[in-house]
């Protein structure tokens, strides 16, 4: 084994992601150096949000280049150690781009506990589930009885957040992209409705879902569902803003939506952006929750793999256009 | 003394606001029921969140309806009494509307200490000063060092929010939309900075006057301004969301902001939208303080004067196009 595989990211997107904006690359392994480890990649999430940060420097993740890996959170097994924190053997979570092997010190990854799963730290545990965790509880800070409204409400953040909300004994309404997916929701996961924004008659239909209106709305996507949901937001109402990913795949994104701020006046509404990086200090008390609703049956992590680093840029492009159930991640083993 | 003059409603403006909006009616004195006073407007603010109520069930003000008397918040005295709480002679504040003589009830006015100017109770004492007091100290929370940014800055809100961040020892811009105003705010308030919005080159003099970012943005204007303020916000900002004037005088209100939701994630930032009436539990301990600010001259009032009931169709429409400097008042007396 003298050689990593990668995949670089060849150019930057004009207008929709192509598999063509990326290439792959074989590269000589790393040297290990003093406190790093080489870690063997298990498994890597394919999520919307590092599609921004190819969109240049309105993006939190900075002005994009090419010729370097893609970035993405995935786990691994450490296979050279020059750390003794983590010794040959352990497995984490950590930045470990799209690639078979890369190099991590002990700051920048979690360390997965022995008997769980590591796919787990690419949902429910990871970045995904701390995000669904500390945005709707503690942006959204959902009443019990309240209705809660969620777009991208199958894709791997949107999933945990309704089943949350659920678990909190909220009225749940998932937004999503197709009938099937909402299917998933009600008869899976348990969502009390569901509404596809495609359908020509949504408005309508979310009408019909929020009879008592809409006071926790966590926004996955921006764009236009955020403008419905401002429409069904009831007065003291709390939007948790997460992501934008209507907004990820194009270099002209659309104006903001025509509420802001007219309906926030009117209905004292109250839009908060958050990073789940900003929680980090709570991470492990999450952690510890989740990981007790996973063991109960009250959480469901819905995972999408695919395998096979070649395969990740379809996978990329598939997902920015709906095509993820659940947590999209691309298997190396 | 047998008529009442008012200023009615005439027509639903399509497009700008125009005069010919408005009739001038004569009607006979309204009889006093048990229960009721009539009290004789002293005067009457401007102010531009009525404009809102013309547009239609988008505004909290609710549809728009011809053939009423115009409304405004004024000040008058009491003439005639039903109700022994409100003697002949006591000064109050309250929904006068645009007409000499107005039925009030105990419940639906403030009654005016002796020794205080009525006028500035449609002014700092009263919905302005409060709106300001309000929206500026519990919604945008700014903490003394931080800077905070205000637009409409010599508006009849503006130019209480700016002078009460100085007396909280924040560093101060105000956005304006003349050079004359802008050196009222920096000459006559003690603003450090004033930027015209109107002026070719406002993105690169807001940046300027801005060096060390935004901490609080109070937004009475939405549009473009709300545009270039959360491109200047600092991580954790808040955005005090008060009034949307830039879209009022319309029937066509612009898209909104582009950073919305993008920035609003990638910098941490709450918006937050009030109304004035949500804090009415807390108006007196508010008047007591700003009465204290008034009293010992560190906060000045700015009223902008106009004589006659039928010159306030002219005074509102020159209003809209920004010709006011603080409270425009039109007096009766």
């Amino acid at each position: 084994m003298t050689e990593n595989q990668q995949v670089l990211i060849d150019s930057i997107p004009q207008g929709k992601l192509a598999e063509s904006n990326y290439r792959l690359a074989s590269v000589a392994m790393p040297e290990v150096a003093e406190g790093e480890v080489l870690v063997k990649t298990i498994a890597f999430a394919i999520t919307a949000g590092t599609r921004a940060g190819l969109q240049g420097s309105a993006s939190y993740a900075g002005a994009p280049q090419t010729g370097v890996v893609m970035n993405a959170t995935g786990v691994g097994e450490v296979v050279e150690s020059k750390d003794p924190e983590l010794p040959v053997g352990a497995k984490v979570m950590g930045p470990t781009g799209w690639q078979n092997y890369s190099l991590q010190k002990r700051k920048q990854v979690s360390v997965i506990p022995d008997g769980q799963d590591p796919v787990h730290y690419l949902g429910p545990l990871g970045v995904n589930g701390l995000t669904a965790y500390f945005g709707l509880l503690q942006v959204g800070q959902p009443q019990a009885g309240e209705t809660v409204m969620v777009s991208a409400a199958a894709g791997s953040v949107g999933h945990l957040v309704g089943q949350i909300a659920k678990i909190r004994q909220c009225r749940v309404v998932g937004v999503c992209g197709s009938d099937s997916k909402g299917a998933v929701l009600t008869q899976r996961l348990g969502l009390d409705a569901a509404v596809n924004y495609r359908d020509g008659n949504y408005r309508q239909s979310l009408k019909e879902a929020t009879p008592d209106g809409v006071d926790v709305y966590f926004d996955n996507t921006g764009g236009t569902i955020l403008g419905s949901a401002l429409f069904r937001m009831n007065v003291g109402g709390r939007i948790a803003c997460c992501g934008v990913v209507s907004q990820y795949d194009t270099d002209s994104p659309e104006p903001g939506p025509k509420g802001v701020p007219g309906l926030l006046i009117n209905k004292r509404l109250t839009m908060r952006g958050f990073l789940v990086f900003d929680f980090a200090d709570q991470y492990d008390s999450a952690r510890k929750e989740i990981a007790g609703w996973l063991a109960s049956g009250e959480l469901v992590s819905l995972t999408d793999e695919v395998r096979g680093l070649k395969q990740a840029p379809e996978a990329f492009v598939d997902l920015l256009a709906g095509g993820n159930l659940g947590t999209r991640v691309v298997r190396l083993d």
